[in-house]
Protein backbone atom coordinates (compact mmCIF):
# COMPACT_ATOMS: atom_id res chain seq x y z
CA UNK A 1 0.00 0.00 0.00
CA UNK A 2 1.49 3.21 -0.92
CA UNK A 3 2.17 6.14 1.52
CA UNK A 4 -1.35 7.72 0.97
CA UNK A 5 -3.17 10.09 3.47
CA UNK A 6 -5.36 6.95 3.71
CA UNK A 7 -2.91 4.48 4.51
CA UNK A 8 -1.79 6.83 7.69
CA UNK A 9 -5.23 7.34 9.10
CA UNK A 10 -7.72 4.60 8.41
CA UNK A 11 -5.84 1.08 8.93
CA UNK A 12 -3.53 3.32 11.07
CA UNK A 13 -6.42 3.79 13.45
CA UNK A 14 -8.52 0.49 12.80
CA UNK A 15 -4.94 -1.47 13.94
CA UNK A 16 -4.43 0.86 16.76
CA UNK A 17 -8.52 0.36 17.89
CA UNK A 18 -7.07 -3.74 17.82
CA UNK A 19 -4.47 -2.91 20.39
CA UNK A 20 -6.93 -1.35 22.28
CA UNK A 21 -9.24 -4.08 22.52
CA UNK A 22 -6.70 -6.70 23.49
CA UNK A 23 -5.15 -4.80 25.97
CA UNK A 24 -9.14 -3.96 27.61
CA UNK A 25 -9.28 -8.18 27.41
CA UNK A 26 -5.85 -8.30 29.20
CA UNK A 27 -6.93 -5.74 31.72
CA UNK A 28 -10.40 -7.66 32.26
CA UNK A 29 -8.77 -10.96 32.83
CA UNK A 30 -6.72 -9.57 35.20
CA UNK A 31 -9.19 -8.35 37.39
CA UNK A 32 -11.00 -11.31 37.10
CA UNK A 33 -7.93 -13.03 38.31
CA UNK A 34 -7.13 -10.29 41.39
CA UNK A 35 -10.62 -9.25 41.56
CA UNK A 36 -9.13 -5.58 41.07
CA UNK A 37 -12.60 -3.54 40.38
CA UNK A 38 -13.22 -2.86 36.22
CA UNK A 39 -15.37 -0.35 37.28
CA UNK A 40 -12.24 1.30 39.49
CA UNK A 41 -9.89 0.26 36.06
CA UNK A 42 -12.56 2.41 34.48
CA UNK A 43 -11.84 5.53 36.35
CA UNK A 44 -8.29 5.36 36.40
CA UNK A 45 -5.93 7.94 36.02
CA UNK A 46 -2.35 8.90 36.10
CA UNK A 47 -3.46 12.06 38.21
CA UNK A 48 -6.18 13.89 39.58
CA UNK A 49 -6.07 16.57 36.32
CA UNK A 50 -5.97 13.56 33.40
CA UNK A 51 -8.38 12.10 31.65
CA UNK A 52 -9.19 8.40 32.73
CA UNK A 53 -9.20 5.08 31.24
CA UNK A 54 -12.43 5.92 29.65
CA UNK A 55 -11.54 9.15 28.37
CA UNK A 56 -8.06 8.05 26.67
CA UNK A 57 -10.63 5.50 24.53
CA UNK A 58 -13.07 7.74 24.24
CA UNK A 59 -10.80 10.48 22.83
CA UNK A 60 -8.77 8.40 20.61
CA UNK A 61 -12.13 7.62 18.97
CA UNK A 62 -12.82 11.54 18.61
CA UNK A 63 -9.19 11.66 17.18
CA UNK A 64 -9.99 9.04 14.26
CA UNK A 65 -13.44 10.39 13.48
CA UNK A 66 -12.42 14.03 13.67
CA UNK A 67 -9.27 13.02 11.39
CA UNK A 68 -12.53 12.02 8.97
CA UNK A 69 -15.16 14.89 9.66
CA UNK A 70 -11.49 17.51 8.87
CA UNK A 71 -10.17 15.64 5.92
CA UNK A 72 -13.64 14.37 4.01
CA UNK A 73 -17.00 15.62 2.68
CA UNK A 74 -18.14 12.40 4.86
CA UNK A 75 -20.84 12.89 7.47
CA UNK A 76 -19.15 11.88 10.53
CA UNK A 77 -21.07 10.42 13.38
CA UNK A 78 -21.14 12.10 16.95
CA UNK A 79 -20.87 9.54 20.53
CA UNK A 80 -21.34 10.92 23.67
CA UNK A 81 -19.37 10.41 26.02
CA UNK A 82 -21.31 8.29 28.46
CA UNK A 83 -19.00 5.16 28.60
CA UNK A 84 -18.88 3.38 32.19
CA UNK A 85 -18.06 -0.37 32.31
CA UNK A 86 -15.52 -2.19 29.89
CA UNK A 87 -18.42 -3.50 28.03
CA UNK A 88 -19.28 0.36 27.08
CA UNK A 89 -15.78 0.98 26.31
CA UNK A 90 -15.62 -1.94 23.54
CA UNK A 91 -19.16 -1.01 22.09
CA UNK A 92 -16.93 2.60 21.59
CA UNK A 93 -14.22 1.14 19.66
CA UNK A 94 -16.31 -1.27 18.07
CA UNK A 95 -18.71 1.30 16.76
CA UNK A 96 -15.56 3.94 15.76
CA UNK A 97 -14.21 0.76 13.90
CA UNK A 98 -17.38 0.25 12.28
CA UNK A 99 -17.40 3.94 10.87
CA UNK A 100 -13.92 3.92 9.98
CA UNK A 101 -14.57 0.63 7.73
CA UNK A 102 -16.95 2.31 5.60
CA UNK A 103 -14.01 5.34 4.49
CA UNK A 104 -12.40 4.60 1.08
CA UNK A 105 -9.47 5.38 -0.13
CA UNK A 106 -10.94 7.77 -2.83
CA UNK A 107 -12.08 9.77 0.03
CA UNK A 108 -9.34 11.13 1.61
CA UNK A 109 -8.08 12.19 -2.39
CA UNK A 110 -6.03 15.06 -2.10
CA UNK A 111 -6.64 15.79 1.38
CA UNK A 112 -2.90 16.67 1.79
CA UNK A 113 -3.51 20.20 0.86
CA UNK A 114 -7.13 20.56 2.04
CA UNK A 115 -7.13 23.63 4.21
CA UNK A 116 -7.90 22.34 7.76
CA UNK A 117 -9.24 24.96 10.81
CA UNK A 118 -8.95 23.92 14.15
CA UNK A 119 -10.83 25.67 16.41
CA UNK A 120 -10.04 23.87 20.26
CA UNK A 121 -10.29 26.23 23.18
CA UNK A 122 -6.84 26.01 23.39
CA UNK A 123 -5.48 25.63 20.02
CA UNK A 124 -7.57 27.70 17.15
CA UNK A 125 -4.90 27.73 13.74
CA UNK A 126 -5.82 26.79 10.51
CA UNK A 127 -3.00 24.26 8.54
CA UNK A 128 -2.89 21.67 5.64
CA UNK A 129 -4.45 18.58 5.71
CA UNK A 130 -0.52 16.80 6.06
CA UNK A 131 0.74 18.81 8.69
CA UNK A 132 -2.85 18.56 10.62
CA UNK A 133 -1.97 14.27 9.90
CA UNK A 134 1.56 14.80 11.15
CA UNK A 135 1.48 16.96 13.45
CA UNK A 136 -1.69 16.35 15.43
CA UNK A 137 -3.55 13.83 14.51
CA UNK A 138 -0.94 10.90 14.90
CA UNK A 139 0.63 12.26 18.07
CA UNK A 140 -2.60 12.55 19.74
CA UNK A 141 -3.87 9.38 18.43
CA UNK A 142 -0.76 7.30 19.85
CA UNK A 143 -0.79 9.43 22.99
CA UNK A 144 -4.29 8.07 23.81
CA UNK A 145 -3.30 5.18 23.15
CA UNK A 146 -0.02 4.65 25.11
CA UNK A 147 -1.68 6.08 27.77
CA UNK A 148 -4.61 3.62 28.20
CA UNK A 149 -1.73 1.59 28.11
CA UNK A 150 0.17 3.26 30.63
CA UNK A 151 -2.59 3.84 32.96
CA UNK A 152 -3.05 -0.16 32.93
CA UNK A 153 0.57 -0.58 33.60
CA UNK A 154 0.24 1.76 36.87
CA UNK A 155 -2.84 -0.15 37.79
CA UNK A 156 -0.89 -3.36 37.63
CA UNK A 157 -2.43 -4.95 34.75
CA UNK A 158 0.42 -7.40 32.87
CA UNK A 159 0.48 -6.17 29.93
CA UNK A 160 3.86 -5.41 27.61
CA UNK A 161 5.20 -3.47 24.70
CA UNK A 162 4.52 -6.43 22.55
CA UNK A 163 1.32 -5.92 23.42
CA UNK A 164 1.06 -2.31 22.54
CA UNK A 165 3.37 -3.30 18.98
CA UNK A 166 1.52 -5.66 17.73
CA UNK A 167 2.68 -6.88 14.13
CA UNK A 168 0.60 -10.07 13.34
CA UNK B 1 6.39 18.27 1.49
CA UNK B 2 4.88 14.77 0.27
CA UNK B 3 4.33 12.16 2.48
CA UNK B 4 7.68 10.50 1.94
CA UNK B 5 9.51 7.58 4.19
CA UNK B 6 11.66 10.38 4.83
CA UNK B 7 8.80 13.04 5.74
CA UNK B 8 7.11 10.40 8.20
CA UNK B 9 10.65 9.51 9.52
CA UNK B 10 13.46 12.63 10.27
CA UNK B 11 11.54 15.21 10.58
CA UNK B 12 8.63 13.18 12.87
CA UNK B 13 11.61 12.77 15.05
CA UNK B 14 13.43 16.21 15.03
CA UNK B 15 10.08 17.66 16.28
CA UNK B 16 9.48 14.61 18.81
CA UNK B 17 12.84 15.55 20.50
CA UNK B 18 11.76 19.16 20.30
CA UNK B 19 8.58 18.46 21.82
CA UNK B 20 10.55 16.09 24.64
CA UNK B 21 13.27 19.15 25.48
CA UNK B 22 10.25 21.74 26.04
CA UNK B 23 8.89 19.07 28.43
CA UNK B 24 12.06 18.55 30.21
CA UNK B 25 12.57 22.80 30.78
CA UNK B 26 8.94 22.58 32.46
CA UNK B 27 10.25 19.84 34.57
CA UNK B 28 12.98 21.30 35.55
CA UNK B 29 11.44 24.61 36.32
CA UNK B 30 9.10 23.01 38.34
CA UNK B 31 11.61 21.33 40.24
CA UNK B 32 13.55 24.26 41.08
CA UNK B 33 10.33 25.94 42.09
CA UNK B 34 9.19 23.43 44.23
CA UNK B 35 12.01 21.28 45.62
CA UNK B 36 11.45 18.45 44.03
CA UNK B 37 14.29 16.17 43.32
CA UNK B 38 15.69 16.15 39.60
CA UNK B 39 17.55 12.78 40.16
CA UNK B 40 14.84 11.63 40.90
CA UNK B 41 12.55 12.69 38.18
CA UNK B 42 14.98 11.20 35.74
CA UNK B 43 14.64 7.89 37.33
CA UNK B 44 11.09 7.93 38.28
CA UNK B 45 8.47 5.16 36.94
CA UNK B 46 4.81 4.76 36.70
CA UNK B 47 5.25 1.16 37.36
CA UNK B 48 8.33 -0.93 38.92
CA UNK B 49 8.98 -2.83 36.09
CA UNK B 50 8.61 -0.35 33.35
CA UNK B 51 11.17 2.16 32.28
CA UNK B 52 12.13 5.30 34.38
CA UNK B 53 11.89 9.02 32.08
CA UNK B 54 15.86 8.45 31.64
CA UNK B 55 14.87 5.17 29.26
CA UNK B 56 12.47 6.38 27.69
CA UNK B 57 14.38 9.06 26.53
CA UNK B 58 17.27 6.57 25.44
CA UNK B 59 14.72 4.10 23.51
CA UNK B 60 13.19 7.03 21.53
CA UNK B 61 16.61 7.95 20.59
CA UNK B 62 17.63 4.35 19.64
CA UNK B 63 13.93 4.04 18.18
CA UNK B 64 15.34 6.83 15.63
CA UNK B 65 18.25 6.09 15.22
CA UNK B 66 17.52 1.97 14.55
CA UNK B 67 14.94 3.36 11.81
CA UNK B 68 17.96 4.96 9.51
CA UNK B 69 20.03 2.21 10.10
CA UNK B 70 17.75 -0.10 9.12
CA UNK B 71 15.68 1.94 6.15
CA UNK B 72 19.12 3.26 4.96
CA UNK B 73 23.25 2.80 4.32
CA UNK B 74 24.55 5.59 6.60
CA UNK B 75 26.45 4.22 9.33
CA UNK B 76 24.56 5.04 12.87
CA UNK B 77 26.06 6.08 15.94
CA UNK B 78 25.77 3.99 18.80
CA UNK B 79 25.31 5.95 22.61
CA UNK B 80 25.96 4.08 25.35
CA UNK B 81 22.62 4.37 28.20
CA UNK B 82 24.58 6.11 30.92
CA UNK B 83 22.09 9.18 31.14
CA UNK B 84 21.87 9.77 34.99
CA UNK B 85 21.16 13.50 34.97
CA UNK B 86 18.40 15.80 33.01
CA UNK B 87 22.15 17.74 31.81
CA UNK B 88 22.77 13.68 30.50
CA UNK B 89 19.51 13.64 28.74
CA UNK B 90 19.75 16.64 26.73
CA UNK B 91 22.90 15.69 25.89
CA UNK B 92 21.18 12.39 24.08
CA UNK B 93 18.48 14.37 22.79
CA UNK B 94 21.04 16.96 21.19
CA UNK B 95 23.18 14.28 19.83
CA UNK B 96 20.69 11.88 18.62
CA UNK B 97 19.26 15.44 16.78
CA UNK B 98 22.67 16.39 15.40
CA UNK B 99 22.69 12.54 13.96
CA UNK B 100 19.25 13.04 12.40
CA UNK B 101 20.24 16.59 10.63
CA UNK B 102 22.70 14.58 8.60
CA UNK B 103 20.17 12.49 6.72
CA UNK B 104 19.35 13.23 3.47
CA UNK B 105 15.79 12.99 1.73
CA UNK B 106 17.62 10.49 -0.83
CA UNK B 107 19.28 8.61 1.82
CA UNK B 108 15.82 6.97 2.30
CA UNK B 109 14.68 6.79 -1.14
CA UNK B 110 13.03 3.49 -2.16
CA UNK B 111 12.93 2.14 1.77
CA UNK B 112 9.24 1.27 1.18
CA UNK B 113 10.33 -2.12 -0.03
CA UNK B 114 13.32 -2.81 1.42
CA UNK B 115 13.26 -5.52 3.50
CA UNK B 116 13.64 -4.87 7.22
CA UNK B 117 14.69 -7.43 9.93
CA UNK B 118 13.75 -7.29 13.74
CA UNK B 119 15.69 -9.19 15.67
CA UNK B 120 14.09 -8.65 19.68
CA UNK B 121 14.45 -10.87 21.85
CA UNK B 122 10.65 -11.09 22.03
CA UNK B 123 9.79 -9.98 18.36
CA UNK B 124 11.67 -11.61 15.33
CA UNK B 125 10.50 -11.16 12.03
CA UNK B 126 10.72 -9.48 8.63
CA UNK B 127 8.78 -6.82 7.07
CA UNK B 128 8.78 -3.95 4.54
CA UNK B 129 10.40 -0.87 5.28
CA UNK B 130 6.95 0.77 4.96
CA UNK B 131 5.12 -1.50 7.36
CA UNK B 132 8.08 -1.44 9.79
CA UNK B 133 7.73 2.43 9.75
CA UNK B 134 4.07 2.36 9.70
CA UNK B 135 3.83 -0.21 12.26
CA UNK B 136 6.64 -0.31 14.67
CA UNK B 137 8.33 2.92 14.65
CA UNK B 138 5.92 5.34 14.77
CA UNK B 139 3.98 3.56 17.56
CA UNK B 140 7.31 3.05 19.50
CA UNK B 141 8.38 6.39 19.36
CA UNK B 142 5.38 8.01 20.06
CA UNK B 143 5.04 5.74 23.12
CA UNK B 144 8.49 6.69 24.52
CA UNK B 145 7.11 10.47 24.13
CA UNK B 146 4.04 9.99 25.51
CA UNK B 147 5.34 7.43 28.58
CA UNK B 148 7.64 10.37 29.26
CA UNK B 149 4.66 13.07 29.21
CA UNK B 150 3.13 11.08 31.68
CA UNK B 151 5.72 10.13 33.75
CA UNK B 152 5.99 14.36 34.55
CA UNK B 153 2.59 14.18 34.46
CA UNK B 154 2.48 11.61 37.48
CA UNK B 155 4.91 13.65 39.78
CA UNK B 156 3.57 16.39 39.59
CA UNK B 157 4.80 18.31 36.45
CA UNK B 158 2.37 21.13 34.92
CA UNK B 159 2.54 19.92 31.78
CA UNK B 160 -0.22 19.48 29.54
CA UNK B 161 -1.52 18.52 26.04
CA UNK B 162 -0.17 21.85 24.20
CA UNK B 163 3.26 21.10 25.28
CA UNK B 164 2.95 17.36 23.50
CA UNK B 165 1.03 18.56 20.88
CA UNK B 166 3.35 21.52 19.19
CA UNK B 167 2.61 22.66 16.14
CA UNK B 168 4.53 26.12 16.19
Amino acid sequence: MALTMYRLSVPTFVHGFGVLGKLLDKAEAHANETGLSLDDLVNARLTADMLPLSGQVQRASDTSKGTIARLTDLQVPSFPDEEKTFSDLRERIAKTVAFLETVRLADLDGSETREVTLNFTKLKMTLSGEDYLLKFVLPNFYFHLTTAYDILRHKGVPVGKADFISLS
